[in-house]
């Protein structure tokens, strides 16, 4: 299984993400399409005719070997690899798609952040189960601290390339791999995947104490408390433990909840400052990951009989109306003990 | 071993963390007296006179019950518990004063960061080398994500509280425990220690990477290596890996390098932007404990063979005169590989 040093690789998913590592993959010489869904024709067009995509990036021009497409079966054809980027909401629909497409096996790697509604599945299990075992010759995988932002000025960024097969690893990390975009090989899926779901609930909280107006101490301790009980879950379902200490655990964990360009961190602060769901959904205008995620989250805890008092919180303040202020001060004020 | 509900503290060290912590004891219901050294006599004045310290907040009153005094007898004359809070170039010395001082067994707790230059000594260790057992109750460190700015305005704050005695660190739990001081309990003394002296390390890098014009990716990735290499070094020393999961590891970790409150971070800062250790240690005007602390942590690794290359890097930028952008260029280009 090797790649050739120039691959070409179809990108499904137009959004910050997407265009992001398309820019990084196209910068290390690979032949990048992206496909967008037909709903995002203009943006399709501007990608071909003008290499920008100003809804995302104002100032940035992209390669101009990036061509773009809203027809997945052009996207896909000739393409060795497939670069899933969308929301966790589309991935089960896209997939179904995907897969009478597909005539020879593919390197799928995906570069999305959450659990299923109601199946609680993870992603790489959904493209697994969507994606016959002949069409596939690998899945895995990308996830670390990399706001897109930054990643698109070649704002040094490092990140981690899991798959089960350590091959497949290795292909995508020699694909994305380069001077400013390092890239990390684990075998650990489950837990590369859960770290990068579960984060977002974590951001969510840091935010509601900015938002509340508490300071770093309480903000750190949350964090803290967070890593905690992710770990928790993803061990429980088979994750290894080391796996949270690395980019797409600890790592992504502190970019999110410590930056204003996150999106789940902003939801947050928009929380504690005392908005609905509604209101902040309309005001952040793009996916916020985490509002999903921790629902799928505080059902797999209890399915797993894991304490998960951080999700439950969150998923208290946000569902059930419960008061943002109090729920929080409850929340940090349970009864010390050994960590 | 039982403490009154009020008891009798003594806090040797006036500086911005031994008021903060006076103040949640005071706050509780404690008598505590503070020393400061002979040099100290007007902080030590204006705290008995006016109840502030306004070199370290402006805006602060203490509570009456405080005192002070520079007289060290004194300070720990009847005291059950002395809480040690000075930087750790003092240790030795404070210590061989107290031994003779002291007349009956005393619990002794530190919340210094940092390790013995040449020794390698962590601090716990330096009390039990220089205080007799017989006159030792218990010895314990506080440690965890706290800016001290934020303590004294009662913003919500969780800490570590290890003892190799659970007995002990329980009796320091309930000590300082209150509605916004959290207190969880450890018995992993090394973890605790060697997590509070190499995370100052990490926090000049981070500040170093800011200083340079990095972004946050970047910076979660430098914490997440950071994390791992403080871990090596502190579990060849005997610690367990899941303390740096904890308020004293990867909590106080996230607080120092994320925040400007935190003069290593700050002086990180300054070595990134090109100034050299002289202009930076008058410029924060206060110990920067991680300055030394990378020195005896570069030792310690040499001798444990223990690969840290932040360390190594802060080092060579510090004491070796290397050009700081191309060495943290290369620190952070460092081959992909597996986590």
């Amino acid at each position: 299984m090797e790649q050739p040093k120039k691959c070409k690789v179809a990108v499904l998913g137009a959004g910050s993400w997407g265009m992001a590592l398309s820019k990084v993959l196209a910068e290390n010489g690979h032949d990048v399409k992206i496909w967008s869904r037909p709903s995002g024709l203009l943006e399709v067009n501007e990608i071909n005719e003008h290499h920008t995509n100003k809804k995302y990036f104002q100032d940035v021009i992209f390669p101009e070997s990036i061509t773009a497409t809203t027809d997945l079966k052009e996207a896909i054809t000739d393409r060795k690899v497939i670069v899933i980027v969308i929301p966790t909401v589309g991935i089960r629909e896209l997939t179904k798609q995907l897969e009478p497409l597909i005539t020879e096996p593919k390197i799928i790697v995906h570069a999305s952040k959450g659990l299923e509604q109601k199946t609680h599945q993870r992603i790489s299990t959904i493209i697994e189960e969507e994606i016959s075992e002949e069409k596939r010759e690998g899945v895995a995988v990308l996830s670390g601290p990399s706001h897109a932002e930054e990643v698109v000025v070649q704002d040094l960024t490092s990140i981690t390339s899991a798959s089960e097969n350590e091959e497949v690893a290795k292909i995508i990390q020699d694909l994305f791999m380069n001077d400013y975009f390092r890239v990390y090989r684990n075998t650990d899926v489950i837990g590369v995947e859960m770290g990068a779901a579960l984060k977002n609930i974590i951001a969510i909280g840091a935010g509601t104490l900015k938002g509340l107006g508490y300071g770093d101490n309480a903000i750190a301790a949350l964090v803290t408390r967070g890593l905690a009980e992710i770990s928790r879950l993803g061990i429980a379902l088979g994750a290894e433990p080391r796996t949270f200490m690395g980019m797409s655990g600890v790592g992504d964990l502190i970019v999110t909840s410590t930056s204003v360009h996150s999106r789940n961190w902003r939801a947050g602060k928009l929380i504690g400052e005392g908005h609905d769901i509604t209101t902040i959904q309309d005001e952040i205008g793009m996916a916020v990951e985490g509002l999903s995620t921790v629902i799928a989250a505080k059902e797999l805890a209890e399915e797993c009989s894991i304490e998960m008092p951080i999700t439950e919180a969150i998923y208290q303040v946000v569902y059930e109306g419960a008061n943002v202020s109090e729920t929080v001060l409850e929340l940090m004020r349970r009864e010390g003990k050994a960590e």
